[in-house]
């Protein structure tokens, strides 16, 4: 995606495969930091730390730090640890458990000393398979822009929460990705970015689609229902971090929130999910674990009592559609089995 | 209420009543500062500002306000002019209309050389019946709360958004008072505090309750929906800025977004409303001005396209009941009147 006047990715290897480059997104939208990768110990830190976030993007670089992992040791107990420590990073977004187990069962063929190639090699192509699934998502997300669109006349009011663009992915995003084909293909959109705290992964969003041209305002996560309720949003387009199999919604913390808004004013509300955050062995959203993440997040004094839950469970009830690289569905079992045959 | 080992209010006059004092609330938690107050354009920039805030406090120092304007000019149209000025300070709120409205009528059955000292003397009584008025809240909110504790083996979790305390009134609170009161009582509760961005006013109830010795605990106003769906909440009490004759209520932006999560949730969600709150003249929420403030109080970089609504008005039907100083009644037109039979 654009960057003034560079087309950038959020994560890439160099030639050679063993140094991965990330943008360092604790520093957008003030600096933009490239930082490198070299071990399995700084992806970790980095996942950790949110120096990449993103459900996609997160199982990608860890895909990286698993062959960085198997390039020192590619033992079977190797592989187990390495896989341990880097799910543990980050508990709610499956996207890293799926990554680390595709990497897993495709180098559990190979004799060791293939495996770190073997795996690097299949990270590469997860790249490009991102790529490719958020291009897929921009285009049915369109369609769904476009009918929203028409009759109107004005430019469509999208609301947003958290981060789900390019940065979160490797390139164009979820749920921004409809919005950067929206733009490009000349359809008016603008853009309401819920600043998402506590850490502010809206002003994330923010320098993307101002990057790119696309018109928006910051608002703060109270004023969504507001919004709503005046008619000034006519879409909610969310990412997420992990998918049910009833349709339940994992996303950052405040989703709910604005499903709810959605839902109480007629609003649709749409979910844009690539197939590797749906988790096939979780019934329902209670059985998705929500992550606690340190109270300094809040950036109040210390001896403030403070609880900072990072996610939260939207019901399948509340969103209209899932938007995923297969087409747009309901977000129900139902819905999902029909998009995904092969896992029912 | 108490601070440290002092008991203080959030708004008095001197002995001679031309100098009033302000505890300076832009500088809490980290610095408890006295402002005073000596003329009618420094009462506008204390509640323009927010060093006061809170729908009664505001009406309560705009009543001093002209007050402080009639020494100077008690002519008819010295009133209409202070009169003017002072409502524009803040739009929301009705209690500042409501308590200006009830010095004019005063005053005008006075010659002008006595009307500074009737405004005084009825700005002095106002913040005793304020006083009055939250202790009752307080009594009423009471009752409800040891009703929703009774067959509870843990303390009661209530979550509140923005400040209803002490801070927001002369003493006690609104939506705190009942709060208090049971903490006094020995009925054990615990707070769910929404940071209540952009203004942070979560930290001023958090500094209050913390005074006080109410436990609590800071979240973000994403959190609320979570914390609520996992039954963590078994109440939410907030306060009002103005409540409409149908019992539509207008509150701190974000307040309709945690009613549509108690709702869904099954949870209740009491308003607790002096009658200085009411606005007879509104037939409902569409009737309420939203106020917007400076873009700069989300404080981003300049340049970032930002939005701010103050506010947001949350429909009767989400509101179980409203707590006031003559009762708790259901949010209806048919329940204010029972309680207010004198405004039908």
């Amino acid at each position: 995606m654009r960057v003034g006047d560079r087309w950038m990715r959020s994560i890439w290897a160099d030639d050679d495969g063993w140094t991965v480059r990330i943008i360092d997104q604790t520093t957008l939208p003030d600096r933009l930091i490239i930082a490198s990768l070299t071990s399995r110990n700084e992806v970790e830190e980095a996942i950790r730390s949110m120096r990449v976030r993103g459900a996609p993007l997160i199982g990608i670089t860890a895909a990286f730090g698993l062959a960085l992992s198997l390039r020192l040791d590619p033992s079977d107990a190797g592989i187990a640890v390495a896989r341990a420590a880097l799910i543990a990073t980050r508990p709610t977004a499956v996207n890293l458990r799926w990554a680390l187990d595709r990497v897993v069962r495709a180098v559990a063929e190979h004799p060791p000393r293939e495996r770190a190639a073997v795996a690097q090699g299949l990270a590469r192509t997860m790249v490009e398979e991102d790529v490719a699934a958020c291009q897929r998502i921009g285009e049915e997300g369109l369609v769904l822009l476009r009918g929203l669109a028409a009759g109107r006349d004005r430019p469509l009011q999208v609301l947003t929460h958290c981060n789900a663009g390019w940065l979160a992915t490797v390139d164009w995003g979820t749920a921004l990705a409809p919005l950067y084909r929206a733009h490009d293909a000349g359809l008016p959109v603008h853009v309401w970015v819920d600043e998402t705290r506590p850490r502010n992964q809206g002003l994330l969003t923010a320098w993307e689609l101002g990057q790119h041209g696309v018109p928006h305002t910051v608002i703060v996560d109270n004023a969504g229902g507001l919004l709503m309720r005046t008619r000034r949003v006519d879409v909610v387009i969310v990412g997420t971090d992990r998918v049910a199999r009833n349709g339940d919604v994992a996303n950052k913390i405040g989703t709910y929130l604005k499903a709810l808004a959605a839902f109480d004013n007629g609003i649709p509300f749409y979910v844009a999910a690539p197939a590797s955050s749906i988790d096939w062995s979780a019934p329902d959203g209670e059985a998705i674990p929500i992550e606690e993440r340190s109270p300094a997040e809040l950036g109040h004094r210390a001896e403030l009592p403070v609880a900072n839950p990072a996610f939260d469970v939207t019901p399948a009830r509340l969103v209209t559609g899932l938007i995923t690289e297969r087409g747009t569905t309901e977000s129900t079992a139902a819905g999902l089995a029909r998009l995904f045959p092969e896992r029912q």
